[in-house]
């Protein structure tokens, strides 16, 4: 998926030790009941994250390519493939939370056994290209995962009449001279539209989807400066957002019948007031705050409400390219001090709320998958699903760029999805 | 939705007229019991489609635009409004097969009143353009659901142990010096890629969804100049096509566990043959006929097996708006002599089967629904679905152009659906 | 299931005549369309009833016992078996209402050929002992269809937001001098207990499920006199009975959340007024008529409310052998006039409503179901439902005796099921 | 819910320590993550159990009687109410195993500080008769839970493709000079009928639901000597006893196909032997042993193919009234050394295997649920079970005796359920 044939085997060790540690951190906090509980079937337990990741190291690195390896459990190949056909049956996915045993002691084992081989792999002396790609590509995919496992543990958590936290409370600091309940979406970068390009450029990691890049045409159009906000959907909700279907798709509308939404997930109404869930606990929602756990429904729904619509991901693309610069690439966290989008970056095209565009996830022009069975990675997830553009507050700072493809089905709210607006120019 | 602000009134009348008889003619051959029957929620009944499109001339006409009209009764507004949330409340979709009054005899009743008003308000002298716009729009309509009542009573036959026939059969004409078992896929059109325009092109009529006209950049590409055929199809199935995950997207292989599929919809496995049921009853499936009633993860999954992919939508466009003529606008039924697509007619672009795109189902830059509730009619379905092309077997005349968008779920298979291949160029 | 072994040809004969007339007197007011619709799993079309019904006597009378006989369509033994195993496959009890064809009219000529085939074997000399067993089951297996038939097309019609009538309204007799509001339910009929006898006497015609007669022992008790009344329901909806947990076994308060239920079956409620669905259309619901399509589980909570309980099936029958008589045997409906359960005649206990009782359909001690496939007939159904005593207005009088065991599911409500309370002595 | 007016305040002291021991013992082989896991809607979280039963103490007898008590912590009465509407609202019985906080060191702080409590109360003086009461129906709660917690976490434990032990293996005892073959049902126990009483005697404790004892009236019948055993269902299973539907109920047979049934619960077929997942690991199935996890539907068809049927629950009691004594009350496990069924002790008629009866669970002539929240315990549940009589290897030995009434659906198999065949006599 990357273009290097070259590799720099220093940074493979090292980036591949800092990713790994990462996942341990993030793990850190969590119980061994927190560690287990899958509460819906979206959501995999946190032990079944630090296993999986690293069976994958395991049975695309390890087993075709260190001499002599034995696998660590022979069930472990079973209990924990994810979606691979390739590599054989799985333990039915909405099952994962019901398996108890190994416990996190055991998984916490296995990290260490297949770290342990991988270092000696590593240390061995150089190795082959393929093997390096796969090594590469199984930090960035541990990387989604340390995300997955954020979202997905909020959700667990969330389950718990008690309000646990996650991470203590830091406050809100909604930055300075702000007014709380204006709009923040209020300014706009227009595009002239024309012939662009769009798709990964080449240097640097890229999963097989942003490839190839490729020219594609814009009409002129113009997108919001800012993230919608909590103050903004508050404004949605009681102008009766979600009580019309006018403003909404078919399904939309269907699923807001179907599920009683009546604001994002994770707020609640307490005597009127309105309060949020986050990974420090419940607090107030804070108006000026990026809205963030809507579904693409919502966001569309929100859109047409304010006159507009979704950007596609050309669109989003074609700006972020050009009038805005990725936040880096640490490795940690975009938002590690919060994990929950802040006021005062909400003019930011990275980070905070991945934003949902109006393309369904589709193949580019002259995609390929993959050789192998990582070639399941992405391409056979190209139906039913949305295209998210941007990052979030809880993504390493190495999935952020302009040309990143994130997706999940029009109904998923789990994620830290929120939006932006177009207009047509 | 059409651009036209001046109106043919006896082209308006004498359509109507034309349109409106060939549904009853369509229902002719149809028992009250057979006109009855839902037989999945997909499907709607023979007398629900009379009733529902004579709905849409009373509320959108005759309610609006004739001084004094009262409707037929006032059940029927809320029993035969399919969708338009702004018209009110709507008899449950699945439940409409359980609605038993008014039966045949009133539903024709119905019409002959409405055709009445209809006919008296034509008459009386010109009407305003926008009733004129909605006239024609009804008369489309209408065709949408001959089609419909076609598929949806194939369904409700197909229920019958007793293999009915909807119309005689009239024989499998092969054509002439056929090769039964020779796939007919060998030949392929080609396009040298670049900046094209799709979308209707203004004359005539048009959905809501055609619109705008824009501009659209493409690879090059090749497109292959015949249906994909049953033996096609065939050799898929041999060559473990059901069985194998790799060729399927994700949620596709899933629905082929779930649903066990093992053959298009409608094929019958009988002592080692393939026979298939057709509107003419049940016979052996013909290798030279195009194949037919598959889903869309189907037709992916046989592009991918035979070294291909589907073409996106604006790639089939660019292609018919100058390799092919469009039928005629006859208003009949483009197949009407068989009902069943044709071995000899493979190679049009134009009809036989509606052909799968890699398109979801998208507004186009710059779309906006039409105003009033049949605003509804087109853009609120625009998540979730995929772009068919070309038009079928069943399908009215004036509904096959270039710039026709049929849409259906990914998983759908009662629409006459079939493929093209595609090929980066 | 009789213990007779000589048989009266002509009163057979002549039996089979009545009951086969009866069953197109019943479908004769119904569409094509109204005989082909299952509105609910439960509910099976009223062709299908009449076709069953003749094919219980082509497949167990005619085929077995007269020589040559050929069936009438080789597919009508797949199509309208209920539930025997033993013979064979079966088409799917929920799809019964997408059939279409045979249609009513090739039914009612299915009827005829059958009719015309048992007259045949009846007239041609004395039919073995088994042979003459079957067809007088035949025919008490057809009386019940007749109860069935109503039951399911009172369904069918209540779904249809027109109002229609099966019969024509006859008003409602509210009987002389009556206080409309004073509920029947004041006397009570006291029974000293001790070991009694229940189930079939002997005499005349019995289903297996009422063998052996045999001892049980009670304690003393008491039967209300009269059944509850829609009055007596009123108070009870009044004083909250659908809202407090306390009144309700564990599953049918599940069942009052899931459902949503306020009310017996075909009440609604219209500013504040109650209205009931009936086979003459809607009108209010009068308060000394008996209630009626309520559940087990709503039969149990009034009980429970009125400081009672339901009587043991034993503990009816031991009253209804010694305090009333059943109405006679012509064959004919209890209730044909109204097909309603009328104010009048609350204090019989044979007709107007089915009574639930508090016992669990079980085998009688020394319970053998018949030989052969009929032995399907009643045994295979005693796990999971209740026994209702007594008849109702639907019930043909040949069904109403005190050793009669019906029976249907805890949550069914589209029988004719009311009540009685009883007490402890 | 006994009939004891005076208390033995140290027994009442010293069998609430030893029943809340006992828990804790339970639990300690298993780890957090076991603890957490609800593997089926029907199935509690180990924490969750011993967490509920501790808010039993709490609930119904420290914040009731216990001056100035303030409850451990206010969630937790929604958290760990089971099914007490008269309490409040509860958290939502399938979610129970997504509640990670509590985790299970939060639960044995809530024990403990629910026991200091308690004995504060027991040891400040008398305490009311009723107050008495509700603790001695706590205990015999809690050895409920006790059987419960064993029943579910072998379910759990058997989702984890690692094949864990909950307790060591300690070898299949087949007792001495054993043929592993041979059914052991070939003895009967004869009884001659008449009047008899069941329930309960007056001594000692029991539930509401085993009162009043009172008169029934038995035919002659045997009862087989032994349970069934493996060896005997292995035979069935090989008659064809899963594929055959004359032998089964009708619910049974369609729960047969929709289930997929083909052997007990826990059977697992490798390479033609059956093997059994028990509390120990898997290991081969054991042809002596009394087979179990059987449902009521699989335990009827059994004994019909057997030529019998099911015992009723007045034919146990009268049986096993005079016949056997009950094991003890020591307030340990019956089964303690193996938590399996032994071969030895197949004619036992207390514990091994419950023992389904062929009686709906139905309330006693004259029965009357407890007073307050506790009436909820069992007359809510009389609707859709079955009764179960006997004990089991993992029921506490207090749990045995004549007349005990243990209840689940017909389709439970997750019970230790076996049975005896009777015959009439």
């Amino acid at each position: 998926m990357a273009d290097t044939t070259t590799w720099d085997a220093e940074a493979l060790r090292s980036g591949y030790l800092r990713v790994r540690a990462l996942t341990e951190d993030l793990a850190a906090p969590l119980s061994a009941e927190d560690q287990t509980v899958q509460s819906m079937p979206d959501v995999s337990p946190t032990k079944w994250h630090r296993a999986h990741t690293t069976w994958f190291f395991e049975i695309f690195v390890l087993e075709p390519f260190m001499a002599g390896y034995e696998v660590h459990h022979p069930v472990y190949r079973f209990l924990f493939n994810s979606y691979y056909e390739a590599v054989g049956d799985r333990y039915p996915r909405p099952r994962r939370g019901v398996v108890t045993r190994p416990g996190i002691a055991e998984v916490s084992l296995y990290r260490e056994r297949v770290d342990e081989a991988m270092l000696q792999l590593l240390d061995a002396g150089p190795i082959p290209g393929d093997a390096a790609m796969l090594v590469e590509l199984g930090q960035h995919h541990e990387q989604q995962h340390q995300e997955l496992l954020l979202m997905d543990i909020k959700h667990v958590l969330s389950c718990n009449p008690v309000n646990p936290a996650y991470v203590p409370d830091k406050g809100v600091d909604a930055g300075a001279g702000g007014d709380g309940a204006r709009p923040a979406t209020t300014g706009w970068i227009v595009h002239d539209g024309g012939l662009v390009e769009i798709g990964h450029q080449g240097t640097g990691f890229g999963f097989d989807n942003e490839f190839p890049r490729h020219a594609t045409y814009l009409e002129p159009f113009a997108l919001s400066s800012g993230l919608v906000t909590c103050g903004d959907w508050l404004a949605f909700m009681d102008d009766g957002g979600y009580e019309r279907p006018e403003l909404w798709l078919s399904d939309g509308w269907a699923t807001v019948g179907a599920e009683g939404w009546e604001a994002p997930l994770y707020w609640r109404r307490d005597d009127g007031d309105w309060r949020v869930f986050t990974l420090s606990g419940e607090r107030p929602v804070e108006p000026r705050e990026p809205v963030v756990h809507v579904s693409y429904y919502e966001a569309d729904a929100y859109a047409r409400w304010a006159g507009g619509r979704l950007p596609t991901e050309a669109e989003w693309e074609a700006l972020a390219a050009v009038e805005d610069t990725p936040p880096g690439s640490s490795g940690g966290l975009l938002g590690s001090w919060a994990l929950h989008p802040r006021a005062e970056a909400a003019h930011s095209l990275f980070g905070e709320v991945w934003q949902w565009t109006a393309s369904a996830y589709s193949p580019y022009p002259g995609f390929h998958p993959a050789a192998g069975a990582v070639g399941e990675y992405n391409g056979k997830f190209m139906v039913g699903q949305y295209v998210l553009r941007g990052g979030c507050c809880v993504t390493p700072e190495d999935h952020v760029r302009a040309s990143y493809r994130n997706f999940f089905p029009p109904s998923a709210r789990w994620a830290f999805g929120g939006l932006r607006v177009a207009m047509d120019g």
